[in-house]
């Protein structure tokens, strides 16, 4: 593999999966392109716009993908993660977040010069820090995030997001964008409830919310069953896991990334440990009644018991076959999403070919 | 800190660090200097040797500051880590993994010309491997993984270490190197019989052990005690976080590395969301009866109840003091190891300014 990695994008040299050092993440293009259109027909059949969030994959090639089945554009949670997909070509970016401070909203102006940009805010001070960067000449398109339920961030009720879209209308550098929820899943009719309250309350206002925007894979398949949401941001849907998976979302045949391991040590009859650890799988639970940190494929009663940092250990003894040391295997992480931030590149792959080595352009933008 | 981050090490321009953005890192270098001393200083007295592990800091700058305290070498878990390492001047290091496979035995070699190595094995066929790989002009030294108890990897009997000291023994490219275990922490009675009664066997048979090595910063100001443990490999120490408060190991006033985050919402009286979620703070645990997901300072009553990918949620119901929306906090995380992994550049701060932007060149090195 070393050799080889040299020869990023080099077609004449084709690598075989078995040549890819452990622990690598792997990409299945094939179950990435069904993932995507069968979400994209969806959306379509309904006319419910999709603007895909990127932090699942952090890949300029995958919004390329998104985009040219027909979403709208994409979202990013933060301003580095944003530059990245503007240089990946990305031109139409929600990022749904309260951007405060100097230097942060220095380089939102900076991404605005490049990309269409919207953002959101939930509270006066993030409205009044856009407020005092952006001018009336070119206006910066604000959402306003409501917590429908999940409780994170969001203002608390529809008469708080009336007041603040005065605030945002009445700012000549702002233009009111609509509303922007995370909600809780599984929640479809009180969050649509909550949106319908609000919409007709910002109408009575005479600031009728041009979007509303919802997210989250989970629910995405019934997303067109919400009569107020306008548009859809889903995230693990391009690639599913195994939290997907006990969400109902999906099956282990759709999961796209694997993370690609070595037996490295069998200490005992019902014990194997892998070289991919916490730094690989990273630590996020899988809903119950799943357990375990991964689905080995080809041994599915092996159950990941622990991760430290560089080693999964691998309880097999519910296994009638078992791995021997030096066989490689592949994980369906419980999360892909937060895998995709611990791996510099990913081996992007159509059944046993490496079709491309992919640089993780969007990974470890905190910032 | 956009436009002074081009100004690394350029010691004209004095950063404070308020000016730098969040989430960031931040490392405490009086701290740092006092939790090496205090080790070192242990180690000396007690006749010691340290080789820190340097999964916690990942920078060659803190590797340089613990061997000339007078630690041994360092401790690497991957090949990656360790030529990272070598780039940045180290030139002892222990290997402590099972190294399988054509390509990273190569690169093992490597490495192995440029400084003095040692590697592990618990079984036959990395030992095979090994023996594969190297020759008897300049043999490979290899040290015996015991499970001394914590189940991770290891041979799981002194008679099994014994066996695999032979083969080590008979190979003309290794040098069989001692033993090493990773053991469960606050069982070191148990440890040092396991250990003790290895190293008897070994005499027995002919194959005295070199090194006995063990590791782990619970334990590490009792080290000494281990009647025959000869190395010691301690990681956390330089850092420490709140799983080795929790632990025992330290105060909150020892703890190096923060995380400085921003109040981004405060959608409730009782609730706020930082802008350090767990691509920043990582999603370990701590141990009970500690809770939540990072130590606030200024703020020891509010409890990180939930993190997603890029926001923390605070419940401030305990709080006399509540933080407004833009204050900046500093967070003691669980576990700072796993935080040093997510971060590209730290922050080396001394007092309230800035003393170097320290690229994390350990980092992302799962290969």
């Amino acid at each position: 593999m070393q050799a080889k990695a040299t020869a990023i994008n080099d077609w004449s040299a084709v690598m075989d999966i078995d040549e890819i050092e452990t622990p690598s993440v792997l990409i299945d293009l094939d179950r990435v392109e069904a993932n995507l259109k069968r979400a994209q027909d969806y959306a379509d059949a309904h006319g419910l716009p999709l603007r895909p969030h990127v932090k699942t994959h952090k890949l300029p090639q995958m919004a390329q993908r998104q985009v040219a089945l027909g979403a709208v554009g994409v979202t990013c949670q933060k301003i580095g993660e944003a530059e990245a997909m503007a240089d990946g070509g990305q031109i139409d970016i929600l990022l749904p977040y309260n951007i405060l401070g100097r230097a942060k909203l220095d380089r939102l102006a900076a991404l605005k010069a490049r990309v269409k940009l919207s953002v959101t805010a939930d509270n006066a001070e993030t409205v009044a820090g856009y407020a005092g960067r952006f001018t009336a000449d070119d206006p910066l398109t604000v959402l306003i995030e409501c917590d429908t339920g999940a409780r994170r961030c969001g203002v608390q009720t529809p008469e708080e997001a009336v007041a603040l879209a005065r605030k945002i209308d009445e700012a000549p550098g702002l233009a009111f964008g609509g509303l922007m929820t995370y909600p809780p899943q599984g929640r479809r009719a009180e969050v649509d409830r909550w949106l319908c309250v609000a919409k007709a309350a910002l109408e009575e206002a005479g600031l009728p919310p041009p979007v509303i925007s919802s997210g989250g894979t989970p629910d995405l398949m019934h997303a067109a069953e919400e009569s107020v949401v306008s548009e859809y941001r889903p995230g693990t849907y391009i690639y599913c896991d195994r939290m997907q998976v006990a969400w109902g979302h999906g099956t282990l045949e759709d999961c796209a990334l694997t993370v690609k391991a070595t037996v490295v040590s069998r200490p005992t009859e019902n014990r194997a440990v892998l070289d991919a650890g916490s730094k690989a799988l990273a630590a996020d639970p899988v809903p119950a009644p799943e357990t375990g940190h991964g689905h080995i494929l080809g041994y599915p009663e092996a159950v990941i018991t622990g991760l430290s940092e560089e080693h999964a250990i691998v309880d097999l003894s519910g296994c009638a076959k078992r791995p021997v040391i030096g066989e490689t295997v592949r994980v369906i992480p419980n999360h892909a999403c937060v895998v995709s931030n611990l791996f510099d590149r990913v081996y992007l792959i159509r059944g046993n070919t490496v079709e491309e080595i992919a640089e993780v352009t969007s990974r470890g933008k905190l910032v």
